[in-house]
C-alpha cells in the first residue's frame, strides 16, 4: 500500500540526483488538437528517460549490505540504464540481463554506466533463468522495472512535479506498458490533484492492459507488435490493481497513428522523444472531441530515439 | 551608431510577443568537449528561430502611416515567417519576395502567417528588382534580415537574456551569416557582459566574413555552399563594423562537421535544431584546446529541420 508519505519521501531522495524536466507548451499544437496541453519533457531527464526515477528510489534505499551485493535486473531499454546509472551513483555493482539480440548501442550504453551486462536468448524463460542464477551466485537485489512499490514511487514524482508548476489540471496522460509510470501517476493524481482524471495510452499492437481494464480480468501474456518499443511490456500484479480501480479509461492508437504523432512533437515541439511518448498525442488526435477545450498534462516519457 | 537604451527599450518592446527561450545545459556534452557549455535554445522561440526578435523589433516601431502602407522583405527562411507574423500581429501587411526555387513547405508557411508571397527567378538582382516594384506600388516598408538597426537591436535580445540567467560567462559564441544575430550578440556582451569574449562559426562553404575578419576588407560577394542554409548571405555596411571591432575570432567547420555536431545535439540534447545552429558545436568540438575549461554561452539559433 503505497502512501502519499512515501511518494513525498520519495521526491525528496532522488531530487538531487535527478533533473527537474521542463514542461513545454506549444500555441500550435493547441490549436491542432483544441485543448491545451502542458507537455512534461522526461526525454531531457538523465539517461534519456523517466525510468530513472524508480531506479533511483529503489537503489537509494538499499541496505550497506545490500548495495555491496549488487544489484540486478532484465532489461533492454530505458530500465537498464537507469539502474546502471543509479547504482554507479551508489558505488553498488550492477547486473543486468539483456535479450542477445538487444541493439549493440543499447548494450554499450548499460556497459558505460559501469554495470556488468549479460547476454541470455531472448525468451522471458531465459531472462528469468539467467537473472536467478545471478541472484544466487551474487545474493544481488532483484530491482524490477515497474512490478516494485519504490519503483512506482518513483515514477510517481513526475505527475507530482506537473501539479505543483500548473494548476487545475483536467486530465493527465501517460502511456501504458507495464504500468509503472501509470501506476505512480494514478497515485500522485490522487494525492496531489484529485480532481484530475487519469487517461492512459497504448498501442494497438500492444493492448494487454486495454484488454484487461475493459474486461476487469488481468491479461498477462501476449505477443506485442509495436515501434512504441517501451510499451511492449505487460501490466504486474503490483500496477495492475492501481490501474484497474485508478484510470478513467485506456485509448489505443495504431503504429501509424503514433508515426504521424511523433513526427508532430518533432515538426512543433523541436524535442526528440521515442516512439512511445508519441502514443499519447496519438491518442489526443484520435479522440479530439473527447480532450477539446481541457488543460492537459502528457507525460512524454523518454528521447532514446535516433533521428536523421 | 546602437546604444544600451536601445537594446533595453527593444527588449521591453518585442517581450509581450516573443519567448523567454530556456539554457539547457549536458553534463556528457561537456564531458565530452571538455569545457562548460549553456545552450540557449531558440529553436523554442515562435517561428523556430531567433529572427523574430528583430522582424517584431522592427515592425513594432512602425508609425500607423507605415503601418498601413504594410512591410516587405526578400527572404526564403526564417525572417520571411518572422517578418509575416510579426506584421499579422501589427495588423500590418507583409509583402514577401521569395525565390521560385524555394521548398514549398518553408512558401506555405509564409503564407499561412497571412503574407503576400512572390516568387522570382533566384538571383539577387531579381530579389532586389522585384523588391523595388513593390516598394514603388504600395509604399511599403523595406526590412533587411539583417542590415537594418532595428533589426540588429532585436537579435542582441537573445545574448542579453544569456547574461542575465548565466553569470560569469566567459565566451559567447553565435553561427554568422549576414552578421545581424553576432553584430547583436557583440553589442549586447559590450554593454551587459564586458568581459566575455564574442566568437562566431562559419561554415567553410560560406565564409566570407571568415575572410573580411583575416583581411580587414569585407568580402561582399561569394557562391556559398554548405548545408546550414541560414548562414548563406554576406555581410551587411551595418553589421561588418561592429564584427569587425567586437569580434574575438572567426572559426570556419566544414559540413561533415557540422553534421556531426547536429548529430551529436539531437542525440545528447534530445532537440532538433537546423545545421546553421550546429556550427558552433562543431567549432568547439574542432578546437577542444581553445575552449577547455571556459564557461560558454551557445545560441542554438533555430530548429527548422526536418527530421526523419
Amino acid at each position: 500500500m503505497i502512501t502519499k508519505s512515501n511518494i513525498l519521501e520519495a521526491h525528496l531522495r532522488i531530487q538531487p540526483n535527478i533533473h527537474r524536466t521542463p514542461i513545454l507548451t506549444s500555441s500550435s499544437l493547441n490549436q491542432i488538437t483544441g485543448c491545451e496541453m502542458f507537455f512534461k519533457c522526461e526525454n531531457f531527464q538523465k539517461v534519456g528517460a523517466f525510468k530513472i526515477r524508480g531506479a533511483m528510489n529503489a537503489v537509494l534505499q538499499l541496505s550497506s549490505t545490500e548495495i555491496e551485493k549488487g544489484v540486478v535486473t532484465h532489461s533492454s531499454g530505458n530500465h537498464a540504464q537507469s539502474l546502471a546509472l543509479s547504482a554507479k551513483k551508489s558505488g553498488c555493482k550492477c547486473y543486468v540481463i539483456m535479450p542477445s539480440n538487444s541493439p549493440k548501442v543499447k548494450v554499450a550504453a548499460v556497459k558505460g554506466y559501469g554495470a556488468n551486462v549479460t547476454l541470455c536468448p531472448p525468451t522471458l524463460d531465459n531472462r528469468e533463468k539467467f537473472t536467478q542464477e545471478i541472484i544466487n551466485n551474487t545474493g544481488a537485489t532483484f530491482i524490477h522495472p515497474y512490478n516494485n512499490e519504490q519503483v512506482i514511487c518513483g515514477q510517481a514524482t513526475c505527475a507530482k512535479e506537473i501539479f505543483e508548476e500548473v494548476k487545475d489540471i483536467d486530465i493527465i496522460l501517460a502511456p501504458v506498458g507495464g504500468g509503472g509510470l501509470l501506476s505512480g501517476t494514478i497515485l500522485s493524481t490522487q494525492f496531489f490533484s484529485p480532481n484530475t482524471k487519469v487517461i492512459a495510452a497504448e498501442p494497438e499492437g500492444a493492448d494487454d492492459a486495454y484488454r484487461s481494464f475493459k474486461t476487469g480480468i488481468l491479461v498477462n501474456s501476449h505477443s506485442p507488435t509495436t515501434i512504441a518499443d517501451g510499451l511492449l511490456t505487460t501490466l504486474g500484479d503490483l500496477t495492475w490493481p492501481i490501474i484497474k480501480d485508478g484510470v478513467e479509461n485506456i485509448f489505443t492508437v495504431t503504429d501509424d497513428e503514433i508515426k504521424s504523432a511523433l513526427h508532430l512533437i518533432f515538426e512543433r515541439l523541436k524535442i526528440i522523444v521515442e516512439p512511445s511518448s508519441a502514443t499519447v498525442l496519438a491518442v489526443i488526435l484520435k479522440n479530439k472531441k473527447y480532450f477539446e477545450g481541457k488543460r492537459i498534462a502528457i507525460i512524454l516519457t523518454g528521447g532514446n530515439y535516433e533521428v536523421k
